[in-house]
This record gives C-alpha cells, structure tokens and sequence, in this order.
C-alpha cells in the first residue's frame, strides 16, 4: 500500500490485535435491568429471541431484539466456532434441499459446515406462492409481535406479503446461523449497518466486531461491504458468526480478482463470485443491473456524477468496452444462482443522486424504472427482490421518491440509504440522513441503510458504527410508531410513564442507550439518592414541571 | 441547596472560576478559510455581517452570519463593556423615544446604557402598519439576501409581513445591540438557543459563555431560561453582551420573587418583573395566557399531565386560588407594557403534549385556539406576536400542528421546541426533535427551539449547547432547501461541487461544523498530501466512485 506510511501500518496492527484480543473473552451483552428471553412460537417447538426489561414497579416490556447470542449472558461465545445454528433442523427436513460436494475446498467455508443448494429452486417466495408457511414465517410473525399486546401478525400474513412481492426473508439456505426476519412495509422499519474494510484500513478482527456490536445496538441486516484484502476471509468470519442476513456487493470482489481494473470486469468473473459468495451464506446481494449504458451521459451532466460505487464501476466498464451493461444482459443467469440457494437481490441504484442538486433527476428516474422491470423479472424465477433507493434528496421530494417506487417497481420493499436532506453538514450525516431516513420510513420504506458519522469522510470505526446505529434505530422507531406498529408504541408508552412517574431507573433501561442516558443524567446528580428524586438538574426542584402535574393530579382527585 | 453535597459545590465553583478566566481572554471565533465581511445595505450608511469563506479554486461563499462581534477577529472584545451599540444611531433619531429616569438604579442596569421607552408605542408592527419601512427592516432584507445571487428578499417584503402579523422583529428599544433579524416563514427558519442555570448548577460566566457560542454555533436568538440564583445579574450581563434578540419567561423569575411559591405569585410581583426586564433590554417574552383553568381537567387526564414548567406554575396557581389564570385576565395591561419597549410576545404552549402519547389532543388544540383570540388581542395593541408549539408529537401528526396554528392562530409566526417524534431515545433527543424540526420548519414553522442532548436528562453545558445547535442548524437548514430559499442553496451547490472536485479543505471549510469534519477525515488520513487526494479512507483510491465519475465524464467528453 504505497498510501500507508509506516507509522499507519504500526497503528493498524496495533488496532487490529486488540480487536483479537476483545474477541477472544467476548461475553453476551447485559443492559441494564435486562434478560434474555426465548418466547415460545405457538405451534411449534422453537422461539423467537426478545429483550425483557424489568421495571422497578414489577411491570416489563419485551423489546425486539437482534443481538442473537451476543444478548444473551448465558450464552458460551466462541467466534472460531461460530454462533448457533438456529436454521439448521428447518433445513435438515426439507426434501428439496441438496448436499454440494467440495464446497469447504472449493471455496474456503469451513469445513464442518454442510453446504446445501436447493433443488427446483423453493425460496421462501416460492413456497409462500405455493400457499406454504415456511418455518421462517412462523418464526417472523411471532417476532413482530414482541412487546405488543395482541397477535397482530400472523404467520399467513407474512406469507401473503412475500408472495406478493411486498416483502422479502433474506435467508439463504447457507447461512443456518440466521434468525430470519422480514423486510416489507407492512412490518417494522429494519435497519441495515454497513461494515467492511477498505484498502486503506481495518482488519479482520475488527470487521467481526463490528458485526457482533452492530447486532448489539440493533442492526437487522449487515452489509459486509470489504474491498480491502482478505476479502473472502473476512466474509467468512462474519457470515459464520452473524445472528443477522449479511448482504453484499458481489462486484466489489470481482473488481479485485480483476486487480481493480473495472474494464478487466467479465461476467464469468462475476458469476464465480456469485457462487463463491452463495456458498458461503450471503442472504442478499446489491447487483447494479438497472444503469444501463444510455443513461450515462444523463449522469456526466450532474454536478456530482455517479456516487455509487457499483454503479460507477459498470459505467466505466460500458464506456470502455461500448457495451450495455453484462449485468443487466445476464440478469436472468444471476437469477438462476439466486434462486438455487434463495438469495435476494437488492437492485443497486448505481445512478442514485450524490448531492441535493441531482435528486431526482432524470438519470435517477430512468434507472428507477428499469430496476422495477428487473424486479418482474426475478420474480418470474422465484428470486426475492429489493429496490434501493437514495441518497441524496431535499425533504420535498422525498415522498416523490417513494410514490414513483411503489409504482415503477410494483410494490417490491424498498430500501434506502438516507437520504441525506442537506450536503453542508459531513460528520454529522448520521443525522442529515436520519431525517430522511425518518420520513422515507413512515412514508412506506421497508429498510433503511445507516449512514454514519464519517460518511463522505472516512471508514467508520466501531463508534461510528454505534452511533450510525443509533440514529437509524430512532429514525426507524420513529417511523414504526408514525405507523402505529404496536410493539413500538408499547415501548414509548413505557417510557413516557416512566418519565412521568420519575422511575429514573426504568428510564435509562428503556433507552435506545442506557449507558449514555445514564450518564448524561448523572453529570450533575450522581447519587444514588437521585434515581428516585422527582426532579432532575435540568430545571431543579421548585421549577419541575411534571413533579407539580402530580400535585395538581392528587388536587384534582379531591 | 440541600440537595448539593460540598463535593459538587467545589466542582461548580472551580468550572465557575474556569469560564471567567476564558471569558477574560475572549477572542473573535475564526472559522477555517472565513473573514467577517460586512456587506454596504443599498442606501444607507451600515452594513450586515456576513463569514466569507474564501475557497481553494478562487471563489468565495458569504454565510448568514450570527456572531457579532464574536465572529469578528479584529474586533476588541470586552464583557465588562459589552457588544457594540448597533441600533444606537437609530433610536437616537426616532422622535418617539423618551429618557426613563432612575432605570439603572430601580433596576441595576448597567449605568453607561440610556434607557428609552416609546412615547405612542411605536412598536414595529405599529410603524409596518403605517406603512413606514424602518432601519431595522431594511437591516433585515439584506441579510436574508446573503449568500443569494439575487435580491430576493425587500425591505418593502419585510414591511408587508411584519405588518400583516406574519412576521416579528423581536427589537427591545432597550436592546440597542441586537443585530435585526426576522421571525417569518418567508424568511431563514431560525432557531432559538435555551441557556439558563437551574437551582442545581451554573453560573453567571457560564450563561455568558453559552451566549457567547450559541452565537458562534448560529443561533439566531437565546432565551434565557434562568431559575437559580442571580437571575436579574445574569441576565444583565448577557443581554448587553448579546448581538441576537434575548427571550425570557418572566415567570420564572416572578416566582423566584415569592420563594417558589406558585401560590403566593400576583399580578403585581409579575407586572414589576416585566417592567424590570423591559428595561433591561429583554426582545420577546413568553407569556403562558393561554391555559386557561378549564382546560386543567383535560390535562389531569394525560399520560404526562403538564409538561411545560411555566404552564405547571400557572395551572398550580389555578387550581389553589380557583380562578381564571391572571395572565389570560390581565393580558391587555400586559401588552401595553410590551408595546412600550417593542418586546414581542410569544404565546407559551402551557399544555403542549410531554408525549407521543398526549400529541395533539383535547388539552393542546383547546389551548391553541385561546392563543389565536390573545394573538388578535395582542396585534390590537400592536404588539408583536409568536406562537409557542409543541413538543412530543409523532411524524404523522406533525402537519397537522402547523395546520391548525396557521388557522386558529391567523398565520402568526409559529414557534416550536423540536417536536420529538419519539420518547424513547434520551440523551439523543437533539436528534429525536430535529427530525420534527426539520419537518415543521418545512411545513412553515418560522423558528425552532433547539433542544440538546441533555433533554429529559439533565442541565446543558457548553458542548451540549453546541451539539444542539449543529443539530438544529441542520434541521432549520434543510427545511430552508426545501422551501428554496436562495442564500441556503447557494450554500449547499458550493459544498457540493467542492466534494465532487475533491477541494477537500473548502469541504472542511463550508462544513457546518469545519473542526468534526477535518477531525474526522484526518482520523486515517493526516497527511497535507491528501488534502487534494482524489479518494477518501472510507473507499481507498481504487473505489472512489467520484473520482471513477470523472474518469466518465473525461471519457464522455472525448
């Protein structure tokens, strides 16, 4: 690496053997006045992984909860050996399901993996199209209604959103160490957290772990988005260990089995990729097969031009070579590895808008259109399909976005990175982006791609990830409770009535971060004493307003 | 203070000495690659601050600028002294502006300052009325016309909406350093900056202090929220200091005057408090008329009862004395007391909703309406009018307020403290409300209320104060790109097309905040030699997808 100076080198390997060290003595995560909770799934002989907060006034509230094995204290966490298998006995029983030979040589997955590919290609879309509830959709209804008080979700509803297209279960047959959850708009607002090493820095180690506290803070899904070394290893580990679907950009290993020579591209080199990565486990792949090759002098008149890195990518390599885009010529052999081992696909948005000037624009538009045509087509073998989406847009034309999803791309989820609603605040577009994120959300996005802190400044670190996290699970909250979903409005309900009755305690431990709650309140008021006082350093005693609201309830009562 | 232990007294009184000692050496605030301009307004003899930030490739952006004096490094700052007379020269020729007598010693205003009140009221919507465009308002069009390539905004436009009770000029005759700015939805969404000690902690430098970089940071105005000790001393010190308007909630100091007794507060201990902070200089006070004694039942039946600490007071006072709130029953002897100085009103939302819970119910809408009927009653007296708003409300319901208040309140500029739109993300409840912020200010909310991360936990400091602020900036930011105002997107388009050129130090520069940006880009990447590299660490150079575009766009081009 001719762009790291020595000393950068020190500071990595530095980093990258502490990481080694956190990851060898990693326990469950405890929050605070938490447990770990298997809530049965009626009917069956499994459950679904909830959060039980316990409050002080013996009530509880069930919180949905993505941490897998890394939530739970009792758990025995070893990453060399990898997380449970929570698929495998579902898969074991399926007759459609075959062994393939050779794949641990062939590929790298470890050995005491059995690698399996289905026959006749049964997605979870095609069984749900048979009218078949799946194992996965029991499981998921059962976890969408954790916290709320009735049954709202029912296995046959999830199974008629995915066979309409209006959902999508990342859960490729490779990856048993899953606990399967929807992306659909129906359901809660998933969050997406993006890991990944660049050529400049990260290791391995640090990947997993911020794979592990991307789980923790409450990622649904993660990107493993390496374009650095080590980039099938790094997968590896992270797939092996990962509670969550992993997605990726199969064209950022491509890029570098071609030494990041974008006209190098083939499609063989693709599709090799594409089987490596099926192998292995990947629940979804970003496959940028709707920029086609006459919107690229479209994009060469923006200000900002193509951000996207994939879609940047193959629109060098249609200029070279003169060509319309392999991926979009041979979307339907993509299809066929997908359906084989039910991965879904997310049509990339090469042609997203990088800047506010570019929302929107007629590039944008164009590809949005071919991507919905793409949709139809996956569909029509079976293959889950996902839409993203951007980006950049100012908040009046965020809605738009979402209106002309639904329509061009017939209803399929979207998911959208963002968007970032103003250019002028970087290391604050966790936050630009929130809002958007927000209102695309409540709008009818189904999965929002954090952006965090560093975005447009550098590869995020495992605090960038946290608090990436953080504002993507307020803006998914947000939109959940804009929706009326009623496990999350369950959850504000607690809090606000632990607020009201001044149970600090339960305050912090229904935070989204109770270690930063707790905190901030204890800057001032760090006693003991204080976690029951009816007042905070905010305004005091004589001037707390909710302190005199209890005095003039007990007034008004006599 | 029987709640502080010694130990805190010690921690207080050394942050205490700490801000004196920084206040002492006080310099003009530099931003990166930035000059204070001030730019001639067309046919008169003053000028408008602007931060002129010079660019890498020759060109140059002018910001609104907040700072005074602060944001001045040529400038010789004295706290002692206080800010430079800006308005002087005006009000010294204004023919309806007499001498009070003995102010400095009924009050303990400083003895250098002439206190003047306005012999007919001539407030400026009585003059706007009249059809008279006054210094203040043609101060105003040229700095909403900074950063713009036209002159959108006029003097005459100014005229028009102060006058139709639209917009408000919050210019306290007392307050001869505030640099004029609008309240109006035509105009900037601006935002408000809370400052103030509680009965637990801070002190008089530290409010200065906070003043000073609310300023700094881009607050537009601060209201000074005080309930501790050395409330009229502080607030001495800030206004005489503050190049923005300065609010208050009179109220609180009021009941600091009969011992934190709600009950034992009257009219007249009010009234000689609005007197006393009218000549002090105090821009626009938050009057809480509009909770009216029937509405207190309708509260009592909440989740979170009455969350706003002067509305709490008033309903206390009610509820004992059963009677009608005094300020809803005096309200017209107040505004004559307001119309003398030019102070603004700003209608409290005392029973604004605490929660997701209580949005937009029965409480808040009944209040709502009274404050439309004390608008009108205000704008009879040709007082100035803002309107107070929520709060916690949940996206879906957002729109709604704004609607509601441009009908009940007859298109008085709105005013409101965030909403959050979610209840469960203490310590990130900038973020929760900025989301509504941003969405409101849109919708047409004229300025928004900042809230920090401490909300709901604890007292904000000095960097609380910023995150607020940056926090705010942007939503206010966004919702003006949304809307089209020129000066906001001249800003973003330059920040823009410095990303896509790779001019990484004009990025740092136009950042919203210059100091996180180059912080985090130099994380991995410290060398002066990237400074004009065409990648970041986040992709490395192979992956960049803009300097990819490039390529494209040269290729496009042969």
């Amino acid at each position: 690496m001719s762009e790291t100076s020595p000393s950068l080198k020190e500071i990595f390997s530095e980093r990258e053997k502490a990481s080694q060290e956190r990851l060898k003595t990693l326990r469950g995560y405890a929050y605070p006045r938490s447990a770990r909770r298997y809530i049965p799934v009626p009917g069956t002989d499994y459950s679904v992984p909830s959060r039980t907060v316990s409050l002080t006034n013996g009530e509880s509230v069930d919180l949905y909860d993505t941490a897998g094995i890394y939530g739970d204290t009792s758990a025995v966490i070893d990453v060399t050996k990898g997380a449970p298998l929570v698929r495998e006995s579902w898969l074991k029983k399926r007759d459609d399901l075959r062994i393939v030979e050779g794949a641990s040589e062939k590929c790298g997955i470890s050995s005491a993996k059995i690698t399996r590919e289905s026959e006749g290609c049964m997605t979870q879309l095609a069984l749900a199209r048979k009218g078949i509830i799946t194992d996965e959709m029991r499981y998921i209804a059962a976890r969408e209604n954790i916290g709320a008080k009735s049954d709202f979700f029912t296995p046959e509803m999830v199974r008629e959103e995915v066979a309409a297209g209006r959902a999508v279960i990342p859960a490729n047959v490779n990856h048993p160490e899953v606990e399967p959850m929807i992306i659909g708009r129906r359901f809660k607002v998933k969050i997406n957290s993006n890991i990944g090493n660049s050529a400049i820095t990260s290791s391995i180690a640090e990947e997993v772990e911020k794979m592990v506290f991307s789980t923790i803070y409450g990622a649904d899904t993660v990107m493993d988005l390496s374009t650095g070394r080590y980039i099938h290893e790094t997968r590896e580990q992270i797939i092996r260990n990962s509670p969550v679907p992993i997605g990726t950009v199969p064209l950022y290993q491509a890029l570098e089995k071609v030494n990041g020579i974008a006209e190098n591209l083939t499609f063989e080199v693709f599709r090799e990729t594409l089987i490596e990565q099926a192998l292995q486990g990947v629940d979804y792949y970003t496959i940028h097969a709707g920029l086609l090759r006459e919107f690229i002098p479209m994009a060469s008149r923006r200000l900002t031009g193509v951000v996207s890195r994939g879609g940047s990518i193959m629109a060098k390599w249609c200029m070279f070579h003169k060509k319309q885009n392999f991926l979009y010529e041979r979307f339907d052999e993509i299809c066929d590895i997908c359906a084989k081992y039910d991965i879904a696909i997310s049509l990339g948005d090469g042609l997203r808008p990088g800047s506010i000037h570019d929302a929107n624009d007629e590039a944008q538009i164009s590809e949005l259109k071919v991507l919905g045509e793409l949709a139809q087509r996956a569909w029509a073998k079976n293959v889950q399909v996902l839409i993203e989406g951007p980006g950049h847009v100012p908040m009046n034309r965020i809605k738009e976005n979402m209106e002309l999803e639904l329509e061009y791309c017939h209803e399929a989820p979207f998911y959208t990175l963002g968007p970032v609603v103003t250019d002028v605040a970087p290391g604050y577009d966790h936050f630009t982006s929130g809002i958007g994120a927000a209102m695309i959300g409540w709008f009818g996005t189904s999965m929002l791609c954090y952006v965090t802190p560093k975005e447009h400044l550098g590869l995020p670190k495992k605090d960038d990830v946290r608090e990436g996290l953080m504002a993507y699970r307020i803006a998914a909250h947000a939109a959940d409770l804009a929706k009326g979903h009623p496990g999350s409005t369950a959850w504000d309900y607690a809090m606000s009535k632990a607020r009201f009755e001044f149970r600090w305690d339960d305050q912090f431990a229904l935070s989204i971060n109770p270690e930063l709650a707790k905190r901030f309140h204890d800057e001032d008021l760090p006693q003991d004493c204080h976690k029951a006082s009816e007042f905070c350093s905010m305004c005091g005693p004589k001037f707390c307003s909710m302190r005199i609201s209890k005095e003039i309830k007990e007034l008004a009562g006599k």
